[in-house]
């Protein structure tokens, strides 16, 4: 995006028609930590929306933080802001920031990782420092361990509020965010290998990182039967050939297939049952998929 | 209802006065799928009041999304649009549906049984089947497996917005839904006999499908003391007598009661303690409870 | 507070400029109750603002709510209602009440401990009881289990909203609410013992009563390496010496520290890791911890 276009969209500030702040973190649901957030914001500005990504990222998980935004940061309006804080540095020396981005969303966050996904699959247009001298709830100077509340929740709800404007934030910085080792998928000889970036634990299926257009591109179409091979470093886990399917009614109940999920990747599941519990799949690093005609 | 009764409350379409849309859904809230649904309905309008029923149904079960529904339904405002998607046959030829319960609310939803208890216990005054060509987030076509945000949510929030009539969702249907198995309670020589509907899990208690008005008009009165046996096909699983209070502190913490709970049916719980962990009754085909003087 | 003022910020009534509504409860969110108090609450007034504390308290931990309280309402604006019901005695003689604070919060619960900690901490300025010929939900008086809904709900929906009056909840009493045992922490030849207030579970770390003031009088300060002692009842559960830190990442991974958490009270952790886990520390009567110089 050109600077001009920038300057242009920070013009617009389309936060201040949305104000709607929507939060994320790993604080889980038990206490008082999600609504004390709340609270702060609504305290900035009683006619914000409040919104809730999820707060049962597991703690400290990062990467599941990061993904979790790229799977719903553009189903919500342009000008959302969103408050993501899995932070297991809290008050020491990574970066506070809000990042604008070339949708014109806006993200509140430590930077250490969470911007991964978006900053690859959306594109980070402007980031800046958070100045805690004026972006610091009244009279919490004391408090090391919760910036969430403090900081991150209070600068959310001002920029979505348009009390502060997005230069208001703070120091420009560049647009290289901290991020976390991504690989992309390969294709060699018609086979397609990737990794297994999140597992639909709830469902007990597990999502590539192949998109749909990667896969089509190889070849592959609904109603192939397709090998697919699940490695953890040189360990094969998991090998069957499975059907490509639109959708889970095309198995029977309790059978296995291939699947395009609701980001467009590639995804395996058992229709009405778990594939992780069935054959043990993880995620993470050392853990590789692939796929090629049989 | 009349037809032009049923016109009459269409035109008057108290949803557009409430823009309130809340959800149900097996999706738990541990990712972003229900913060999609929430952000599709936000980006259709900004207004809309996005409020959430429960999202832990446990996967797949139509039985419980039915029932809790009929639980809440009617302590919302008249007008109020539902969206329930618990969907084991996404994508495949189950019915989209959304339908007018003579009560003035909506509920959009796939037609798979979900509709059973508010079909009974309210009644549907018009069905119609979800135009897809018009009622689909934009560029949504090439997902297949998640109609909660692609089609319901999207759906809901416009019906809520005023955006399109209910008229505009698509065709009409009969309002004969798909039912679940429901069986009436039964009285013969002063003994009801009736089914466990559901386990109140948290709090250990089960509730059954007579109501208070039956129990009554059978002759039990607060302060009888009652036979109750729970039978699991042939096989008893719990016999006792048990006093019929009005709340459960009429009990010593630990002892067992007959009360009439929030919905009032008639209900069996543990003062402080929990009914279904200690007798190992639980909810489904084959359970049946009866109640006769004693 | 004076009388005068009190009565002043009765005619101030800022519950009406902020219309907004927290609940907070024991009924956990996989059914359909929490979502019946909200409906009821929008059936009140459409523009109310339905926001949640939590409702996960442990099932008639009324401490862990009353604590809950105190953590999160000053972060809410001033004349925010909050609807608070853990009530093991539903139904029995404990007192429903409404209490203004002298924040301009006001509480709206059964009196059976709850409102021990704000008592307290922030002061109950005014309390009434609940009249329920008027406040009670229309239709619903064959209910006796489900206050939340019923009573409190529907009195917290019309205070906010304007439609009730703080006076006209119901008779005046006396501010005198039901206070769980509460024990102060004690200085002695340097040494400050106190009590574990509560676990942070997620993270597995204990917050004792001490306050960071109460720590820095007694001359401790971050950089100090403190001997901490956890007993209970007359056995030594856990001993050792710890650095006083501002925040996690000054000790490794791993490694255990004191620090002033978001209450500004002194508190215990391992840094990404479980305290509670690793030396089974438990909170409520019985448990003691002390820090002293080394």
């Amino acid at each position: 995006m050109k600077r001009e276009e920038v300057e242009a969209l920070k013009e617009k500030a389309p936060w201040k028609d949305r104000k709607t702040v929507v939060f994320l973190s790993d604080f889980g649901y038990s206490d008082g930590a999600v609504s004390a957030m709340h609270g702060v914001a609504d305290q900035v500005d009683r006619t914000l929306k409040l919104e809730d990504l999820t707060h049962e990222i597991p703690q400290f998980n990062i990467w599941e933080a990061s993904y979790r935004l790229i799977q719903t940061v553009e189903y919500w309006a342009p000008g959302t802001v969103f408050v993501c804080v899995v932070d297991p540095g809290v008050g020491s020396d990574r970066e506070s920031v809000a990042v604008l981005l070339s949708t014109g969303h806006i993200i509140v966050t430590p930077d250490n990782g969470t911007l991964s996904h978006v900053s690859k699959g959306i594109g980070i247009v402007e980031r800046r420092r958070i100045s805690e001298t004026t972006n610091r709830l009244k009279d919490s100077q004391k408090s090391y361990t919760f910036y969430g509340r403090d900081v991150y929740a209070y600068t959310g709800a001002r920029l979505a509020s348009g009390i502060i404007s997005f230069d208001e934030v703070g120091p420009l910085l560049d647009n290289q965010v901290v991020m976390l080792e991504m690989n992309d998928p390969t294709v060699e000889n018609g086979k397609i290998t990737g990794s297994i970036d999140i597992l639909d634990t709830r469902y007990g299926s597990i999502w590539t990182n192949i998109s749909d257009t990667l896969f089509s591109d190889a070849g592959f179409k609904y109603g192939d039967r397709i090998r697919v091979d699940i490695e953890y470093r040189d360990r094969t886990v998991y090998g069957a050939v499975l059907p490509f399917c639109k959708n889970f009614t095309q198995v029977e109940k309790g059978e296995s297939l291939i699947y395009v999920n609701s980001l467009l990747d590639v995804a395996i599941a058992v229709n009405q049952g778990s594939f992780t519990d069935l054959y043990g799949v993880k995620t993470g690093e050392g853990w590789r998929i692939s796929f090629k005609r049989c």
